[in-house]
């Protein structure tokens, strides 16, 4: 058969998690955590089935579940969604980005998108005959031009993608990206998918900037969310997408025959859970707490830490340590050194290699001293 | 936006469930129980939770659950899939077919499907720039003409989709069709996606001629199984895909970056549940009771009972009582007599209305019973 990806391998999240199980190495590649989420969670999930949610789900999701969703998204950001037409729950942030790029992105749509990127945003854009096209963002700070983004739109540019707190460089958007976003859009006929899955994964107060926060990009905006990420269960699969009517009529068209509904159980736990805010609103100080921790610990070692706003990611250069490419580093480290990690090369499609590695610190404290101590003998 | 499946609305699964729910009628439309899964499963998914299985599963799925599925296949089919390379969990049946589809499917590929059809073939195969062509099958055995099908082959038949035991039909492949499919595919290039989410709810002796019996067959094929339609837990959202290593690299190819993967408790507890072979080995006989018991109550009314020879779906037609098309007649039947059905014209493409509804029958007796009642007042 012709491949329709020819050029996908598999992701580096598989590759580095299998050899992290091969070698015995600290995984600290893919992003998810090495402690439990909370037994109360897995109660109500238990509780769910137990009391007969085990049927199909309504396709948008279970409608106290979207209910809740819409409150907390006010609360946060301000913005009314309605939760019959424009909220729907999926398995996961990556269905939802899979779906929102196949409801709207036609062959030769261009879609612009900044590297380092999370791998799923470029082979969905493919598989619908859209057209990549990526700007490259340079560590340390990863600073998007919008004078650079100015210059790739034409009639062609269908979609924006963004992601914030960003995966893998633990940048954030700032007020002053959005000014610029907005006077980029303004009049024109782009959209844009606003990955948000780390939303509460923010530190030192900053805010965070979601595009539903704005009311001329959220309406032109698909927001992608999960609760795996932020509720310690990232194997639960569940997340949601948000947007205006208009475009949740074509991402239902998809979703309804690409998974049709998803696991019901679990969406009545989560929506039992959210009642309570402080499930969510401590989110940022029990993660900056690892993020201090973890950085702390770096500091003892020859690595050069990157800033980090936001996500359960710290990403460091190693240029004092070796002028090996990042891959190669990276499978040396896990294999010698017992430290897995995701070398950063594997987010850009152009062969760039700024010698980057990123490690998730949402781990237990345990983990991170152990970590620490051996990343001081490389 | 433009939209990218213009033609679709929402699914009649949707539309009837809904409407079952708003009138308060007997809901015999969307296809699951109104009992509930085993309570050892549920116990089996709390405690996979409580021992920690709430993070990421690998891509392609929790290993002994694939295992488990290898044996299952080999016991009772003969062929011997790798576990490693071959099988993929997915996200319920649906994901499972939307995704061999995308994988494989190229613009102006021409793929053949029998109606009344699975509304989730269609719009896959569109919006990957496919072209469907299908052939209209006709009550009361819907058989397959396989003249017709020589006579739709062409270079740019990429693909026969097939569903056995059939939705809405419930009609089987028999000896005589895997003969005429073997003879037409032979030394082409055309691939099968069999869906075979029924597989086990199959009557009166008869035997699932899965492609995975006949090695030319397998050889060129996506299996496609659910273990949510068995199992009484069709909101749980877990099935498989089964297919030759060179295919299923390509289905998880877009798999990995269409959902990652699958709930993990969820996995975990079915592996466990299928060491036991009594879970699924009981299906037929626990099945055929209530069709058998739901078609002696149906005798009792003015429809004509079509053949059902699998699937846990009963169709009727309608000829004495009215002439009114049937998605009308649908409705009105939900409203005034209280039970909720699906009109088969909503699987067809071209408005082709025989007349017929489809009633699922997986239902506690006393709601057969009630059901009945209603129909005998029809
Ligand atoms: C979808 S698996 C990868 C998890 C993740 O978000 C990451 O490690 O970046
Ligand atoms: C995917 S929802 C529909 C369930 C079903 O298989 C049917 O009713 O035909």
């Amino acid at each position: 058969v012709v491949s329709k990806l020819p050029q996908t391998g598999t992701t580096i999240f598989t590759i580095m998690s299998a050899l992290a199980n091969d070698t015995g190495a600290i995984n600290l590649s893919q992003g998810f955590p090495d402690y439990d989420c909370s037994p109360e969670l897995i109660e109500l999930v238990n509780q769910a089935m137990k009391n007969g949610h085990n049927q199909y789900a309504p396709m948008a999701g279970v409608m106290s579940l979207r209910e809740r969703i819409a409150e907390k998204t006010e609360k946060l950001y301000g913005a009314v969604y309605n939760p019959d037409t424009e909220i729907t729950i999926t398995a996961g942030g990556t269905q939802a980005i899979f779906t929102a790029i196949s409801a709207v992105i036609h062959p030769n749509d261009e879609v612009i998108i900044f590297e380092p990127a999370f791998d799923c945003y470029a082979p969905a854009i493919k598989l619908m005959g859209g057209v990549v096209k990526s700007l490259a963002l340079e560590p340390p700070n990863y600073r998007i031009a919008w004078d650079m983004v100015k210059r790739l739109i034409n009639h062609k540019t269908k979609m924006i993608i963004l992601n914030s707190p960003h995966n893998p460089t633990s940048t954030i958007l700032h007020k002053e990206d959005i000014d610029e976003l907005s006077a980029i859009v303004k009049n024109q006929d782009i959209l844009i998918l606003s990955d948000e899955v780390y939303e509460h994964l923010i530190y030192d107060g900053e805010i965070h900037h979601s595009m539903a926060r704005y009311p001329e990009l959220q309406q032109r905006s698909f927001i992608v969310a999960s609760f795996g990420k932020p509720f310690h269960a990232t194997g639960w699969k569940i997340g949601y997408c948000m947007a205006p009517e208009y475009l949740m009529q074509e991402f239902r068209k998809i979703h309804q025959f690409l998974v049709f509904a998803v696991n019901t159980p679990i969406q009545y736990a989560i929506a039992e859970y959210l009642k309570r805010e402080e499930t969510y609103m401590g989110l940022p100080d029990f993660f900056q707490q690892k993020r201090d921790y973890f950085r702390k610990g770096l500091e003892q070692t020859r690595f050069e830490l990157l800033p980090c706003f936001g996500s359960y990611f710290q990403s460091v250069r190693y240029n004092a340590i070796t002028h090996d490419k990042d891959a190669e580093f990276a499978i040396r480290m896990a294999k010698e050194n017992g430290v897995a990690s995701i070398p950063v090369s594997a987010f850009y499609t152009k062969g760039i290699d700024h010698h980057v590695l990123r490690f998730c610190f949402a781990k237990r404290q345990e983990t991170l001293d152990k970590a620490v101590d051996r990343l001081m003998k490389v």
